[in-house]
């Protein structure tokens, strides 16, 4: 599947696709990511991912890794190497190696360590999950407080995910200190009311401003749904119409129970899979 | 300094020390670490190090990674290869490569990935570091909610370290939501009041339980002084007769100002000295 990996202008073979084990991502979490979905072998949404690396970049005073047309090029070239139809690109700059201190190397001293890794996927399997559905639980919101910032400190949600698939079910819902929904572990988290209002957390320092999320809100515009932005509680989530989850790798996915309770028939929703058929009519596909 | 690196079995130059890009510390912050240091060539508090390193494995459901004989054999031969008679010892075990995904790879599986790294340290420029003291400033505590599991999660610490040296600081002293010092971005932090008892924070999920604060504890019982295991407020802190910061690297370091405030005389406490000078005598020295 990954045949050949991107690491630092190189095209290697999987193997061999290294770091330094002083990197900064692998000794102070000092990294960020996209992963950004690939669909008949065109980039989905790839620039609202390279804007969001961007803005990751800043956040922690990071410097540009390359250009927005060295960004192009090589994205193009890790899919075509490795012949990804439909898949995903995984995308990490660090901040480079360093001897070990937790104060960042002087100005210009250390590149940052760029690694483009491409993953092939199966549609049909993908959308086999979607008409099922998915189980979610919830638990308290352990994370640090700048979890809009995309960066490889995953180990919460690591534990999240391995906690959700102990109960047997798919995603996990983090819960902040007053009960509402803050977004899934790794995806955003969404309910629709009653009277079919689209609900989710408005984007802030608590969630990450999810890309799909940001183009399922353009696909909301264009059909005429209402969109609320706003937190809900966990309550709430258990007694909406539907609920789902977004995310680069799982578009919308629905949310068929919360903690062991169905939500609505305990089937995907209508709209839902409505929205999930439609998003990639309004998704940029960037060319190949 | 770093000559040769342990990576998984092999003794490797410095530049050829390296782990797979999808290696569970370098895309999840899924690995842990130990700091230890070496002092006239033997290791201090080594019992300690691999008695907590195993207690962060088991609490991350990590296997071992080695028997207690071979980690002691292992780190003697890396002070050894790196003829290292003062400085530190830098230990770092994850969960190991693999395909990139947030669950864990099936029971036994994939093999932990073990690094030791090996480095020299000017024992006369850190005492002539403490006899100056440093500098902390505080900021709110905005970690995960397992700080007593030792892992690569370092982000939020680096970051607050650099917040600290832009403030002409040494170290940052993070404060929770109660007003109430955890600890230092890489040290456990402790006063000292009018009448000399020696208050330092209890060991929680909301700080590291420092080897070093614990060494600490026995010669505070072997000086009959008195400890109290509580939280103190940066108030509090600010109008300590001392204060200082102890981790394995900086063993007991004074503090001598908070946030510009000069702690007593705003010169290293007398205490504080005596208890950095005595430290070793009670500290374990493993043998070479």
């Amino acid at each position: 599947m990954s045949r050949y990996v991107y690491v630092n202008g190189r095209h290697v073979p999987y193997a061999d696709a290294a770091v330094h084990a002083e990197d900064r991502g692998n000794q102070f979490g000092d990294a960020i990511y996209e992963v950004c979905e690939v669909r008949d072998g065109r980039l989905i949404d790839e620039t609202r991912h390279l804007d969001r690396l961007d803005r990751s970049l800043r956040e922690l005073a990071m410097p540009a890794a390359m250009s927005r047309a060295s960004w192009n090029r090589v994205l193009r070239e890790v899919i075509r190497r490795n012949r990804i139809l439909d898949g995903s690109l995984y995308i990490q700059v660090s901040r480079g190696p360093r001897p070990r201190d937790f104060l960042f190397a002087p100005e210009g001293t250390v590149a940052p360590t760029v690694i483009v890794i491409a993953r092939g996927a199966d549609r049909a399997e993908a959308e086999a999950r979607a008409e099922q559905g998915i189980a979610v639980i919830s638990m308290p919101d352990n994370r640090w407080d700048r979890c809009d910032i995309k960066t490889v400190m995953l180990l919460p949600a690591s534990l999240a995910k391995e906690k959700a698939k102990a109960a047997g079910a798919k995603e996990a819902w983090f819960v902040d200190g007053n009960g509402l929904v803050t977004e899934g572990a790794s995806s955003n988290a969404w309910i629709i009311t009653a009277d079919g209002r689209l609900v989710t957390r408005p984007a802030s320092h608590e969630i990450l401003r999810g890309v799909t999320r940001m183009t399922l809100i353009d696909l909301l515009r264009r059909e005429g749904l209402t969109l609320e932005e706003r937190a809900f509680t966990i309550e709430e989530a258990k007694a909406a119409r539907e609920a789902f989850v977004t995310s680069a790798s799982s578009i919308v996915m629905p949310v068929v129970r919360i903690d062991g309770q169905a939500i609505g028939n305990g089937v995907p929703g209508m709209l839902s899979m409505r929205l999930r058929a439609a998003f990639h009519e309004v998704a940029e596909r960037a060319p190949a």
